[in-house]
């Protein structure tokens, strides 16, 4: 009976971190030393004498994140960058090469394509991103595969698994700005004012690399990565892979004002966006609580803005969410390519 | 009137060839010593002392570069490792690394992932290639993109711009194989005995790795690249980069008994398949005529296979077909993915 099951299963049947899950043997046979593979949010190669190569990439598609009518060829030509940029972020790496691939259909107006270009290579030079290749060709669906190599001496790495019990989970920025963003797109709503800013946020998320060379390099910082599928569901890759669990304070979660006033608005569950949403592409990281206060004064002075406080890693393996001291169950899990939503 | 025409003008307007040509610019700004960007196989990155690293990377797309229903999984997780291996070879260099983004619809059967993944390893294992990444995510149309990392003694890395007139053009294998296999799949040709083998050799094209490491270190061999458009567009790319002419011998193509059977069977032009088709996947390069004769044989030692001689490189920047001492036009000019064929 379980072979017929199998014999019927469909990808959709499996999320993206299963089909992740069940590739992931073929990943991690005979690495070589101080080689890494998937568990992280970049793969790492030692380079020269202390420095590692960090590599990430992301394919976009066409339906599946974004909509071609609804999103820019200059926002597209950003995000597609920025979104990888931020994994480099995340371990605290400098990003320094791009390969670009782009599947785009025979008709696109080379208007299009060039106002991408030129978004693209505009992010580039200014976080210091060499394009030095990639490929074209023709599809009925535009898919945009984006590969960045980046660089960090291999003490600084960053990892997901460097998380221990009685460590403060904070982050970088406001969580659930880009959700709203894409809210508000999807749900056809007026696209002004604050609207206009909410959508800003999901097609120009910046990514955090100062923050995160910075952060990497300070006494107390064990785990990081960045908020890419939401913090409900980033926060148990952390788990995963330090072994350990975790409690989120809902009271805490940094809300933007625009945030608010839209959630208000509409009869939105903020804290469900902020949870949730993802592509917030701000930093999650856990910190020594002996070193936490420092860091969070040190960080305001260098960044003027303020690390928000999350949290607390626990041991066991339980993920538990209060709000007001009282348990809060959080509405989804957190985005999935595979599963419908 | 010009300003109008390039408004309103098409991808499908623009070949491949002239899409990276308007890209180049925005990959040739600001490059630091030892890195090379477009223009070869792979882009070159320096790594540890007088080592550098080789990057390429190739996007595949349904209905463009294979049909879904025509290529089983496993012949796709080869084909799609194996065509960026042959960019490594090309230049001469071992590949190290892949990094494997998929694009599936949500209906893809687990089966069929499985295949693929099982094929796309065993070349990984076969070619000493460690799976360290990637992106998995939902599509209508399936897309893979592959990109491997490798590496070469700076010393040896050979390039598309190192012809000099005078020298011998040749190549590592039979040309349109490949070419008559995607015909008879395409005109929906019995397969069968030759047919089937021709297909082999369109599925399964086999990475010249070893041969790329062999030629890249003996003395005389100046270009390298490897034939992936066909030769009648590959000498152009080599004549592009080291400003030179060529002239093919058509006489002189190696052509495969398999083929030469097919093609007399349904009436092909067998030069233009060997010329055009394409997906040969075998080296071509250029060689000092001083050292032709004893690479000839050493070569043939080495891999108990010929080097099959095609023409002679030229000054000026012309490109001259002969077939038995008359010119020859070819029917095409090789394979572009952005034009109808």
């Amino acid at each position: 009976m379980l072979n017929k099951i199998e014999t019927y299963m469909h990808l959709k049947d499996l999320g993206e971190f299963e089909l992740i899950r069940r590739f992931a043997p073929r990943f991690s046979s005979n690495i070589p030393q101080g080689v890494e593979g998937i568990g992280n949010d970049c793969a790492v190669i030692p380079f020269r004498e202390n420095h590692s190569l960090l590599v990430t990439t992301d394919l976009l598609v066409e339906n599946t994140h974004f909509i071609r009518y609804q999103i820019s060829a200059a926002d597209l030509g950003f995000k597609s960058l920025s979104v990888n940029l931020s994994d480099i972020a995340a371990m605290g790496g400098k990003p320094r090469y791009a390969f670009l691939s782009v599947a785009l259909p025979v008709d696109t107006p080379m208007e299009w394509i060039d106002d991408f270009m030129d978004s693209f290579a505009k992010l580039s030079e200014e976080t210091g991103v060499l394009l030095l290749g990639g490929d074209t060709t023709r599809s009925t669906q535009i898919a945009i595969n984006v590969l960045i190599i980046g660089e960090i001496e291999t003490a600084f790495i960053k990892r997901r698994s460097q998380a221990i019990p009685g460590d403060i989970i904070c982050c970088t920025g406001p969580l659930g700005d880009s959700g709203a963003g894409l809210k508000i797109l999807l749900d056809g709503l007026p696209q002004e004012g604050i609207s206009k800013e909410l959508i800003e946020a999901h097609f120009r998320p910046r990514p955090q690399l100062e923050e995160g060379v910075w952060l990497a390099r300070q006494p107390g910082v064990h785990a990081m990565m960045d908020i890419s599928d939401g913090v409900a569901s980033d926060i148990q890759r952390i788990m995963e892979e330090s072994y350990c669990g975790a409690h989120i304070e809902v009271d805490l979660l940094p809300i933007s004002e625009n945030l608010r006033k839209t959630s208000a608005q509409f009869g939105w569950q903020t804290e469900d966006l902020a949870l949730s949403a993802g592509e917030d592409y701000c930093l999650l990281l856990t910190v020594d609580p002996k070193n936490y206060d420092a860091l969070k004064t040190a960080y305001f002075n260098q960044f003027h803005q303020p690390l928000h406080t999350l949290g607390k890693i626990l041991p066991g393996s339980d993920l538990i969410y209060t709000l007001n001291k009282e348990t809060f169950l959080p509405a989804s899990g957190g985005f999935d390519h595979f599963k419908s939503h």
